[in-house]
């Protein structure tokens, strides 16, 4: 699979536990700094205005398949891989940047809503659009 | 579903994020808590030593159902699903204890393996018998 | 010295640094959980209500005496040392419960300001007054 | 002062509490990532060997400036103040690396002490020849 979208982590000394691995609870800020740079990004290249929708994530589902070790240095990569009604389906990995070694890979179901009446609101056309261009091919779910 | 594992969860002021809901990623940590305790609880309960043997998560399945706030009181509770030849399924939910709301699931895949060879192992006997013990049912999965 | 409060910590698992110390970062998440629900106790005990003012640290001041493990029981006690003009001093420490053994003293020097205007309030004779009752003696600085 | 050593940090989303300000006890978190940096530059530069020796935080002394927001460029800058005969202090700066606004400052008592005895032991030679050389200047303590 390829990313467009690839964010180096700055590790923490206390992201470190007594094994002298990086804590998998902590993959997932790690992986929450990916999806809002990547929104974000997405936000100042097709000139989206910040709305009142936020989104917010309704589904993670992650694979730890290597420890990530103190010294190592890691990038979280992210890709809308589908984009439906009323949600869209992000896919992150974190490799290390040296070896490339997929660390984890993370799927994440995230839903648009209205910041006023809390109640699901349908993806914009623009936003369609937009996650589109910037992967480079048709991302829309067929229903 | 029944849980016999509960663990009331204690709050952090920076476990909230700027909307003022519990940060999602924190759940992570909560869920680690509850998994450690259940774990050490049977070890204790049914005098299983503590050998050579770590324990791993392999996959992690959350859904997020709805916010926890910092003013509420919630719990992690924890269940053995399955236990299959070298690898276990426990459950787990994030509730509310005043209103006993359902905040988040998740499912997570243990894997065991020898701490020296680095190496998968089969999950031994006495752990099969005592998580079944432990949930009051046959939770072998029939393969 | 004497506490008039005393919160149990209850310690996560990434709490743990990878020497198997509880990470000295991490003890300023419990001395935070300690002020506010210090803080919170003397406003609920004396109907102080919570105005536009807010409560801010300008200065913290630690020793850090004795490392903590992961499977000690710990908690943070938290005293009003002296109450200023426009400034109180907490005084807090970590002890082990089990020992009593002092972990880690701290002082932090708290500044009431104004939400609307971001300036600096004079702390309002009730609140002196409740520090006072509290503590159990005459704090107020004599300047 | 003049600093020779400067980190910029990655702030994370949950770095950020419900006030939108980053939180104060995660400026520690930064710190410790400027003092490992600080250290494992001098080492290197100065062919420092990894011994038996432990560096640990005996004191921290921080004064909280001005806020740091979600949205603003930070870096840790870090320099030794004095090297003593078993201790060392070092001065910390959080700072906005667009204004140049200093946000928090800390110094940091440090202590050498052999890990095999867990006692304190006197700073090196080597170790303060090094700290001088880096810092371009004597700060070796004048007892």
């Amino acid at each position: 699979m390829e990313f467009k979208h690839t964010l180096p982590i700055q590790l923490r000394f206390n992201d470190v536990d007594k094994f002298g691995h990086v804590n998998n609870s902590v993959y997932f800020t790690f992986y929450d700094l990916g999806k809002t740079t990547y929104i974000a990004d997405i936000m100042r290249l097709f000139k989206l205005e910040d709305q009142t929708t936020a989104i917010v994530v309704v589904n993670i589902n992650a694979n730890f398949l290597a420890p990530v070790y103190a010294n190592e240095h890691v990038a979280v990569q992210t890709a809308t891989l589908e984009v439906g009604y009323k949600s869209f389906t992000l896919f992150q990995q974190l490799i290390d940047t040296d070896t490339k070694e997929v660390k984890c890979t993370c799927s994440s179901v995230m839903v648009a809503f209205d910041v006023k009446s809390q109640q699901g609101v349908p993806i914009s056309s623009e936003w369609k659009e937009a996650f589109c261009q910037y992967e480079g091919k048709d991302i829309i779910r067929k229903e």
